[in-house]
């Protein structure tokens, strides 16, 4: 992928920061052919980021209120199987290490309904200044918060 | 409707103010059933709005620039017919005058190919400072957008 | 509203049909002044709607597989509120009996935190065969939910 | 990316196929941190592949119509900018060749007003029978569209 090496990933040695929330798909997001449209998809990662940053205290508001955003520069979805009205998913979210001042996530997102991994993606995001300044090194919030989950 | 009196309109002598503008229904706009899903028309009629800005000088940014935001605040759609992928429809925005302090417009959207009337809309928004505090009198530069329209 | 009779309300004995369900704003649906987009509640009012057929038996699915669809041909949404990143809405759908062919729904729409009402609404179904044509009277499956709901 | 190889371009010795159309960011695209939704440029390479389709022939319905639909199966995004509320992109779609029974776009997004890159992304599509089966060759219809414009 680019975005990281699985040397970073061996020096970690905590416990996976993994979540995994339910999201009942919308009438809207369904397409003329009767599945969710693809794009649709982004939402839902979206809502994943949201619940594992709710879940470990890294929510968007917290990055926000520490002076900070962190826009999706990344991105990387891969289709397996589709879902349609009616169905519910199970997105998981989970942490990647990474050395450098990003946060990288990667998704499986299931069909609740007899548990088909439909989609694989991953995210990558950098940290700007509320000036719009591209941080090239971890800000101390986001520091912090990888201390106090022991994260290499 | 309820958000203008007829007598209003009366006072007004001007020549109706009014834009057209085409937009492609995009595939994503489309749902299970193949045709438009409702709630994408609103986007439309933000076209529309954005369009009829641009051809009378009160688009969003230059409201923006003038210190105000103005955000809807009522809104009615009426659909006759149904567009799908496809399809262009033309969306005819026309500027209603009211003497208080708000911006209503009303709606015609047509099917391109046929020239049918697909929905019929209005919207209401008010100005609001930045700080979000709603503005009882018209700002002054919508009061010199009126004068410089004719608008009653 | 014209959509309905206050005639036709009186007639009506039985339990007013009313669902909640809890929404939480998504990131992607606020905009550039920081409040969710004034669109974005056609998505919660359809959440509504289907948290509402699930609990009484007249979700989206069960109208399709009874060979219908119910488009909605009439909307009108009155804001009061706004709402923001990391609010939770909570959407309130009451059936409005009516002896037409349609399916009628109010909605009020309250900010979690507070209480709040944010929004009003009403949105008018009507009942289309799979061919697209429009039914004058009652499909059969809908005549037999309103006895089973002891609906005038 | 592996979706494709280096040697299976080399062996196309056409021109190029490639299109270019202009898009206008939508106010409901902008975010709250008052540049587009990254979820938002998935739509705008759906225009982009739409009219690369309506300007060599081979747009959505003229895949529906043969009988076929066209499911994203991967999707790669890459953001080196950011637009914003009034901004306008330009989108160009890029046709890349391929054995396999797949069509595979390459896209570069660029702001208008500076002709900045903001966007390099690749989408894969795979073709789908109406009754949702894969197909592991080429559709007569996508063979004929091939030898058309000269692709190996």
């Amino acid at each position: 992928m680019g975005e990281r090496t699985s040397r970073l990933d061996v020096s970690y040695t905590g416990e996976p920061l993994i979540s995994r929330i339910e999201v009942k798909v919308r009438f809207s997001e369904v397409d003329s052919i009767r599945v969710v449209w693809h794009g649709s998809y982004v939402k839902y990662m979206e809502d994943g980021r949201e619940d594992f940053g709710e879940k470990y205290g890294i929510e968007y508001l917290k990055i926000f209120d520490n002076g900070y955003t962190a826009p999706v520069v990344y991105m990387r979805l891969r289709y397996m199987q589709s879902v349609t009205v009616g169905d519910t998913v199970v997105v998981e979210t989970r942490y990647v290490p990474t050395l450098s001042a990003k946060m990288i996530f990667e998704y499986n997102i299931f069909r609740k309904s007899d548990n088909a991994l439909v989609l694989t993606a991953t995210t990558t995001q950098v940290f700007m200044s509320r000036e719009g300044e591209l941080q090239l090194n971890n800000p101390p919030f986001y520091e912090e918060w990888k201390k106090r989950w022991n994260i290499g």
